[in-house]
């Protein structure tokens, strides 16, 4: 596998483009990925009981065959809350951009993040569909990334290469995040492209597994935003043979490694995050209630504060393990601190449920990296997981406020 | 009922001493409370898995009979995470003060909040003892509140008279909080005096509901820290007659007033607070429901931050109450956002699960208020329930990152 150039456009037959159709007052807010061909295609989709408009119309279109040439996406406006003129607006943006492309309107998906409760400006959109179309280019990746993006200060796009059989066969994609991710709720989508040819049941069962070490795992499951929406279009173009049980082991590969490189970036990127956290979670009786203190102690805002603050005071994760579950045993639980990737020299803070001599000197040394580990072992079992978050700064606070 | 002075010494036979042995730097940080004679008592206490070792011997001390004459509190140490020795350490902080008071050890009981995973400095303590003893006096209430705080920047005390039978009962206490409260973990602690005579069954009966209405209002159920207490002494000094039912009706409202009022200074002192937020759950399908929206919707950072700038931004109230329960149907959905205290005339911005024209002018001037109400109706039945709560601020962050 090698890392390659293009994002959602490195896929053989894939073009993307990101314009302004005045959604934003000045920046790019308007995304479309096309396939030259009918893709294969599927979807995850936002648990919240409350769905935007386009969740429900992408997933009607899918639905029908898992297939589509097309995603449409706006940025700056959820479409969300807004009824059944909500649907028809989500209708017509995937019209609008068939027609021009002269495709089947059931063969483009749609997906839009931004403020909830205000109808989509939907004269902007159609004025500009042209447009968007004619921009179509093997060049615009990252204008579509930028076309995607709220509160995200960088683009997020990242493809990759793999040999499958004779074929090259190549994975690309794009994703905008922002909000604290963590206790999030603020919209994360991701696209993803690819020439493979694979059938959809497998396509399928690949997109699950990746997110669900990848973006599942920056986001608390059944906990997500209106809007939150993982596409995957594979078009068949790298002409693969049918996949042995091999070659898909290595398609998977690819998929997940796509997954999540773009999730750290989300979280990198996270609104005012200036460290990159990553929690384990040891000696769980089952991996849920390894995830359920891992989430735990991401979402706690003391912990967050803490780790803004470059201050060791594991006092705090100490206490919020113990409010995670009912059997953890105060006993059985060690916390250790360390740089990330390097977890297994992390410095041993609390041992069976008491508080250890640790080098403070060396604790607020640790702090100041930009990446931190935590592992936390519950001495009650076998299984472990874990989970990336980042801090809670000031900064969070003032561009919450403000949005 | 009227509100007295007094404060924790407003109840015949209390007294009450705070002082500086030097666990903090300037600032008293060493209470005791005193009843003349023995107390019938009884006391809630944190659900977390990691209790401080003050919790386990005020437990143990509880546990023989119910009964206590003294409290010893010590701010600025936990006393948490310190295994047998901290178990040893505070079993000494009662012995000394029961020297001191000629009393028995098993009638004090002890609580710490402060940093988690360092031994109390028993020295000072001990030194200061004597001292303690000799401030003891019934107009020491303020200062007992001020030697138990943390980061809250008021002390916090409160006392009522009423009338059971002939005879004027009092009650009155002292409560610590800061902390963001709501996904808080920061300890609470609250002491509650009386002269009333009271069985002891009835006596943890009225505690319980009175928390229930109060103090678990402001705290995730089973959620709290590794120090939370709250606990109450009766010395019978009022010298009422048994109480009949109507007797204990009175009792009950004057221990739920004292506890509701201290649970509200609380959120009003809660860290960078600068809203009152009132957040009532309706037409839920059972109260744990009710509870669990209100509590999600408190506890959300992105809602927090707008009410912080101001911001009526309900669309982040709608994409929480999705994610809070499975149950949650969007057509049935309706947000009002009004001043506290006048929820009725509230603003309606989402009816059955749709955006609504709210004069987006008078939404903004509400928010400018210093106490806001949101409220949420399901339409899936018939249960309620609410939560006070407060922003998320800059400066929540700030003392966080510090501390």
């Amino acid at each position: 596998m090698r890392i390659i150039k293009g994002g959602i456009t490195a896929a053989r037959g894939f073009l993307a483009s990101g314009i302004h159709c005045g959604i934003k007052y000045k920046k790019r807010d308007l995304a479309l990925i096309y396939s030259v061909i009918p893709s294969s295609a599927c979807g995850l989709f936002t648990q919240n009981r409350v769905k935007a408009a386009p969740i429900k119309v992408t997933q009607s279109h899918l639905r029908e065959n898992n297939r589509a040439q097309a995603i449409v996406v706006n940025s700056a406006n959820a479409n969300c809350c807004t009824g059944s003129q909500g649907i028809r607006d989500a209708r017509r943006m995937c019209e609008s951009v068939a027609g021009r492309l002269c495709i089947k309107p059931d063969d483009v998906l749609v997906a839009s993040t931004g403020i909830i409760g205000q109808r989509l400006p939907m004269k902007k959109i159609k004025n500009k569909t042209a447009l968007l179309v004619e921009r179509l280019s093997s060049l615009a990746s990252l204008e579509a990334a930028e076309a995607i993006m709220t509160t995200d200060t960088l683009p997020k796009q990242i493809s990759v290469e793999v040999k499958i059989g004779r074929a090259k066969v190549k994975v690309g994609g794009i994703a905008k995040g922002a909000g604290m991710i963590s206790p999030h709720l603020a919209t994360m989508l991701a696209f993803i492209t690819t020439d493979a040819a694979i059938d959809k049941r497998r396509l399928k069962t690949a997109l699950e597994d990746a997110a669900d070490n990848s973006f599942n795992l920056i986001t608390v499951e059944g906990d997500t935003s209106t809007n939150d929406m993982v596409l995957v279009l594979a078009n068949g173009l790298a002409a693969n043979k049918v996949m042995t049980t091999e070659d898909f082991k290595v398609f998977r590969k690819a998929l997940n490694f796509v997954c999540l490189s773009l999730a750290k970036m989300i979280i990198k990127d996270a609104e005012g995050a200036s460290k990159f956290v990553e929690i384990h979670v040891e000696e769980a009786r089952d991996i849920v209630q390894a995830k359920k203190v891992a989430f735990r102690v991401a979402n706690s805002p003391l912990v967050k504060t803490a780790l803004f603050g470059e201050n060791p005071n594991w006092g705090r994760i100490a206490a919020v393990v113990g409010a995670a579950d009912k059997a953890v045993r105060e006993n059985g639980l060690n916390i250790y601190l360390g740089a990330e990737k390097a977890l297994s020299r992390g410095i041993k803070v609390l041992g069976k449920g008491v508080a250890l001599k640790a080098d403070q000197q060396k604790l607020c040394r640790l702090f100041k990296r930009a990446r931190i580990g935590i592992r936390i072992t519950l001495g009650l079992g076998k299984f472990a997981s874990h989970v990336f978050t980042c801090d809670l700064s000031d900064k969070y606070v003032e561009i919450n406020a403000k949005y």
